[in-house]
């Protein structure tokens, strides 16, 4: 394809794109189509001959845009918000655009330079110290597991250069609670330490936050053992009911063992741009590590998760390589971001911030992520006002849990019923948010905070949530046929 | 941003792109700036009030661009190839604008499905067999580890569900050569082996592939030493010389010991895709696991890396995770790509390689690569053909490594010569080149395959290393004054 060929395309794909996210309240928020639909409506064999960029956009708009669910509808309240802002696709676009080669300062220092500066920048409007740096990587389960890497080589005293872990002659143990996302049980198992090393400490009640005390009992417990207590992962804003564990007494604890804390912070990160909600963190200075997702609720497009660290030399002793034929004779005065993490290559991602803070504002993202903590404000209280409705704990930021228990209903007919009437929902195309477990309970998750979601759209959602647990209700209570 | 703010600047946008790669070959080659000059260039504090689309793309040519190495000129020869199709620059694009968010096959079932058909489609070009099921990672680097992750598991007998990588008993090995990719040694190290019990198998003279009889050697030595052989990483087409490991040889002793081997084919995989270079990984079928980057030569955009496997099983049961706000009704029938490597989170990348062979096809790109691959022969003829300059391995593919040797220069004093001729041809902006160690010593690796490098191109490098060879020569052996 040939740059001219490219620039027709090109503005063809801008037009459609903007057509697009100007469209996309119309369409079904979860996609309404069947396993392998897509697989087959696509040829088994690669292309023989050329296609041609408008046959593809017609392909895609045909075959492909009907198998996706639309997470950047106003009505999508699943999962966490995972905001695509046109600024930051625009940065996004310039990237590709760019075709960089990120293996080595060398190899696009304007790559690299550029990370260091909207990292800093977004250092400085969470409020962390100038004690930090930070770098991209593409999710938070890959910082989780890079932390944990580098918990488990300070604690072994850099057990790769020798033996490595399986010569290690006291388990390393690692802590966190039951709310901790599924990423972090799966980093803890990929570094090595094995489920049996794993601890998840006891919560305090309904806030699902570590109890601190359990959490040094638990320690104290594992060095009598003779284990060594290595790594803790503390959740600010946990994927389950958005909980806060007490990072300042978590930080405590860990600093009299010489504990690694790594703080998830993937989805509440977002909040940390608020001054009035930092409390949620306190005492995060004294954390090793930090991860948080910009590609989630403010907006900068996937992938693009962000991972702080106070002492980075840690993570270069454990990442960093240095083979002939990537060295340059400035290597000593610069920043090598491959000796930050998993993967050598990395694509130009620092453009995506930079374009969503530079077209849409902080402040605009500011307000906008205010407008969505109102807003679960205003829902919870809609909710809890309601006879049979219950929010199920504290509404920390956007995330609002909730519950339908009519007369009669309880344990797997509750479950049954929870069930039922968020399926509805979803598979109706109307709007759509995720079931999940608490205690081993069905719940319904309502994640606000797509860019496009205002508060008629919750009025809406509200409406719809009575209407399908009512229907459904009278369905469950007539007498089966089965 | 709205959408119609977004049409405009993304015209603009792709206007500018198309420019700069229409132009790029008037610009330097390595970007011809300091260290620091452009995190200088850029305010050290967040932009407090939007600046505007406009204003970035000034600052986006004025600031960045000069801190830009270009990969995509045609005078570089560094590194591998790192080709930006603007074919699949374009699905890049698109991927972008749908801002969609892979974290299981209901949040988009259309990235989830092209993703297996894409790959299916790129195993059939490769003449791999149906018993291969892959996905796209982001680089080579953490398909290794990931390869590395399943084999240390299988060894362990799964004892991640258990005590994990330190409870284990008998140390496991692995087994590379010296000309594997730093990445190589890295993945070892992070997945817990420990440098001790890493192998660097003797290689066979001038070919640098992995003596079988080393091999076969080595492991026989480590199970008489009470270890357990766990997992052979082969290559196809090494970083520094382009070698080629007798892949056939070594399954067949893999096989007598149930070790996990892993072909780290991340350049050469693009060869694979001309029938008449397939006899140079010839007993692949057997091997377990295998990574090809198409964002290397094939040309797709960076990240895009393959990993095939020929049992998925063992990936699946050590990477899963089936948390209850990520089920639906529907994943007993369909595929969860968050289950094939470490991150949650996927952008839709199987885009760029179906815009890839749907634009340019696949005749277009084989033929490129048949260039490439005459456009070396030439060259390293031309090299040899010369008095004072020799060709230091055997042209597998696209890579000549080549030295300079006037008479009287050997050893430390060759080296300085190496480097200062390189040096300053890179310098220059001219062309680009990596110089890299052979047995220690210095020499130059001319990787020739940027889509628009044309024999013209290498006649132009090939007078200017004569060039600057010949005058670094002149210089060195005048009277020195320091």
């Amino acid at each position: 394809m040939t740059p001219e060929e490219f620039r027709r395309a090109g503005h063809q794909l801008i037009d459609w794109i903007a057509d697009y996210r100007n469209n996309l309240e119309q369409r079904p928020v979860r996609a309404q189509i069947e396993p392998g639909e897509i697989r087959r409506a696509l040829p088994r064999t690669p292309p023989e001959s050329p296609a041609g960029a408008e046959q593809l956009l017609a392909e895609l708009e045909q075959v492909l845009v009907p198998g996706i669910t639309q997470v950047q509808h106003p009505m999508h309240f699943g999962w966490f918000p995972s905001n695509a802002s046109l600024a930051s696709t625009l940065g996004d676009i310039a990237s590709s655009g760019l075709g960089c080669l990120g293996i080595s300062w060398e190899s696009c220092p304007a790559l690299t330079e550029l990370e260091e500066v909207v990292c800093d920048w977004l250092r400085q409007l969470t409020g962390l110290s100038q004690n930090w740096e930070g770098c991209i990587q593409d999710t938070a389960s890959t910082s989780c597991l890079t932390a944990l890497l580098i918990a488990r080589e300070r604690a072994s005293d850099y057990s790769e250069s020798r033996g490595g872990l399986q010569a290690e002659d006291k388990p390393l143990i690692v802590y966190t609670t039951e709310e901790a996302h599924s990423s972090v049980i799966k980093a803890a198992l990929l570094a090595g330490f094995g489920r049996d090393n794993l601890r998840l400490v006891a919560m305090d009640g309904a806030s699902r936050a570590m109890s601190a005390t359990a959490l040094a009992r638990q320690i104290e417990a594992d060095i009598a053992a003779g284990s060594l207590p290595c790594a803790i992962v503390a959740l600010t804003g946990s994927t389950g009911v958005v909980a806060f564990d007490p990072i300042d007494q978590i930080t405590a604890i860990a600093a009299r063992h010489a504990i690694w804390v790594h703080v998830d912070a993937a989805m509440a990160g977002s909040a940390m741009l608020l001054p009035e909600y930092r409390h949620l963190w306190e005492g995060v200075e004294a954390a090793d590590s930090i991860a948080w997702n910009p590609h989630k609720w403010m907006g900068t497009i996937l992938d693009c998760s962000l991972f702080y660290l106070r002492d980075v030399q840690h993570l270069v002793r454990v990442m960093s390589t240095n083979p002939s034929y990537l060295r340059s004779n400035v290597d000593h005065e610069v920043r090598q971001y491959r000796d930050w993490g998993i993967p050598l290559g990395r694509r130009f991602r620092a453009l995506k911030i930079w374009y969503h803070l530079g077209i849409d504002g902080i402040d605009a993202i500011r307000a906008r992520l205010r407008r969505d903590l109102d807003n679960a404000q205003w829902f919870a209280q809609r909710v809890s006002a309601s006879e049979n409705w219950q929010v199920l704990a504290p509404v920390n930021l956007q995330t609002v849990c909730i519950r339908h228990q009519p007369d009669g209903f309880e344990g797997e007919s509750l479950d049954r019923h929870t069930l039922a009437w968020v399926n509805a929902i979803n598979q109706s195309g109307a709007a759509f948010m995720s079931p999940a477990q608490l205690d081993g309970r069905w719940m319904a998750r309502v994640s606000i905070g797509v860019e496009a979601t205002t508060r008629a759209h919750l009025e809406k959602l509200w409406q719809l949530i009575q209407l399908h647990a009512n229907e459904v209700t009278g369905e469950s209570k007539l007498p089966s046929n089965s």
